[in-house]
């Protein structure tokens, strides 16, 4: 086990309610290699708790059996950092039972923080979400998958991240990709020390 | 198409020669998500050429076939963000085989830039390899798959990267993670304003 260190950041990755191609509003698979991935993202930045969030019970049973393997199983010997960045996620039914758990074990109830693919008069630059997380009040970032958020849950939130930009205009990033370069900008040391 | 930029960085993903989980010398396997997260984000920060390296015939013909899936294919009309990203991905045989190929595009061979997960005396921070990249000289930044490139190819290197350095020590990111981050740091726009 490397060092414990914590933030006040918790990360929630949503697969109700989002978009599809077509705009309808719908429930998106769960990709057990997002939790994967997600997982060692946010143990590497120290995130606190990875929640999934999906209402289907098969979904649920499914990423609960893999995290299973790789806590308890035959994974865990075989892959124990594996084992390490599964400690600190969860699966929940909707995005508010994540809010309560954080207000439950924080005492307060979390900002929630949504990095949107558009840039809007009151998006927050990356500096200005990073001084926001600089104190004690817990903040809950929340990602999409499909094609993006319902537009409630974006219209509800308490601060929006503005979108990554990179050099070309090409702004179709998977989503484990925007999670660790979000973290690595909100939270990592080299950007921290410039 | 979104807009077309040029940069003088080339990225490589290398599966032979890298080591195993017991440190033996072997041709990891390609995973065509590592193909595709890779291209998105190469094209997403104007990354010249994204060359997947493996020597293994079959491999390559596993890549092409997938590649022309999503190019020419059913895939092409489907998806067409996923053909634009694959438009700069080559499948080459030999790390050499894609230093020869900017050699001859650009006139210059490329210096070889490589991020290693250990800090050494000679590693080049963040800021400094930035600084190095904007200049007109070609650079190649290689990264290993597995449990990491053989050193020979290592200490050929021209530059070492210093490692990611998250908040936890846990130093267990993804590839794809890495790159995408990596990438953010050394390309960025936002890191860049500030």
């Amino acid at each position: 086990m490397t060092e414990s260190v914590h933030t006040n950041i918790d990360i929630a990755l949503v697969h109700f309610p989002v978009y599809n191609k077509s705009g309808d509003i719908v429930t998106s698979s769960v990709t057990t290699l997002d939790v994967h991935d997600i997982s060692r993202i946010c143990r590497t930045y120290a995130v606190n708790t990875f929640y999934v969030v999906t209402p289907l019970e098969t979904q649920q049973k499914l990423v609960n059996r893999m995290m299973e393997h790789w806590l308890e199983g035959y994974g865990s010997e075989y892959n124990p950092t594996r084992k390490e960045a599964l400690l600190s996620t969860r699966v929940v039914n909707v995005l508010d039972e994540a809010v309560a758990d954080i207000t439950q074990r924080r005492g307060k109830q979390p900002k929630t923080v949504i990095p949107d693919a558009k840039r809007f008069p009151h998006s927050r630059s990356y500096p200005e979400v990073r001084a926001a997380l600089n104190t004690d009040h817990p903040h809950l970032l929340v990602f999409g998958t499909g094609w993006g958020l319902e537009k409630g849950i974006v219209e509800r939130a308490d601060l929006i991240l503005a979108p990554i930009d990179g050099l070309s205009g090409y702004n179709h990033l998977p989503v484990r990709a925007a999670i660790a370069i979000i973290l690595d900008r909100l939270l990592g040391r080299e950007t921290q020390a410039e």
